[in-house]
């Protein structure tokens, strides 16, 4: 986000159809919480076209893309890897190395967030498995607090460029306005 | 959650089929972030036994319930209801009013989370209509970043009582032991 050293999502595993949505809210939570990109499978398609056109109506800078070997993502990153799951350890715990790693000492985040099984290969590639709560709920809750944590609120006043309309703060009620 | 006074979370909405794990994942998110209670519309009741069965093997407490009629939910509810809504006011500028009348003045809170279209009676009941950003994303990410400002994250810390297993924080791997 910003002037910061890149914060990138991979979601792992996505079945056409019945993942759709999981994925696309992924994808926008994501950019709406600060990270700049986010990759996902090679059939998740219509989950792209949807974040695409979401950051196309709405701004960015945000990338989508597809990548056809996540592990090959994984493995080739140039930075630290965290991945969130229910079993790793306790992100109020990890969370300042974390922060410390991407802030100060200027490394790229890679967030992986899982689907159904993940591999034991991405627990051991992974620089840290954190746990938003060792409860079962959903990557799309954990990977939100994870985002807003790391950023400590930072993400809320971000600026969007290249959108074409924005939704004004109401009390009650809807505005939407040309940008 | 705890000796505070009750957070319910109510779900606006659902399609049967096509909203099924958005709906069951509005109520894990409700349940493992520390709401003490999630209602749903009456035809979601396969999402009600997914997250009943997720309580009864990993503890509570937390009720799952069914309405009728949420809009009776809202006009009945003894406190205060919060709206969350990409149209709202910054969850940053009245997060604080919205903690304080429930911890500080003891009122009982209602989450509104809505799915496509909520009607506009809704923005009209509710005492605060509250964005987590400005940006269309997913309501499970905003249920979950409301509820972590909330609680200040104390809802990472609780106890669950009645689990029949609990998982230990791994640096690696998966570790789950019984309660």
């Amino acid at each position: 986000m910003h002037d910061d050293q890149e914060v990138a999502v991979l979601r792992l595993g996505h079945r056409p159809g019945r993942d759709e949505r999981m994925t696309t809210h992924v994808g926008l939570t994501a950019r709406a919480l600060g990270a700049d990109r986010v990759l996902f499978p090679d059939n998740a398609g219509q989950s792209l076209e949807t974040v695409a056109d979401i950051t196309d109506r709405f701004g960015g800078p945000f990338e989508v893309e597809l990548t056809d070997s996540p592990n090959a993502v994984i493995r080739g990153w140039d930075g630290r890897v965290v991945h969130l799951t229910m079993y790793g350890e306790r992100i109020q715990d990890v969370e300042g190395d974390i922060r410390s790693a991407h802030r100060d000492e200027g490394e790229p985040l890679l967030l992986v967030v899982g689907s159904e099984k993940v591999a034991f290969d991405v627990y051991e590639a992974a620089d840290w498995n954190v746990g938003v709560t060792n409860q079962p709920h959903s990557e799309v809750a954990g990977l939100a607090v994870f985002l807003d944590r790391l950023f400590e609120g930072r993400e809320l006043e971000r600026e969007w460029v290249g959108a074409d309309r924005r939704v004004i703060p109401m009390e009650t009620g809807k505005r939407v306005e040309p940008a």
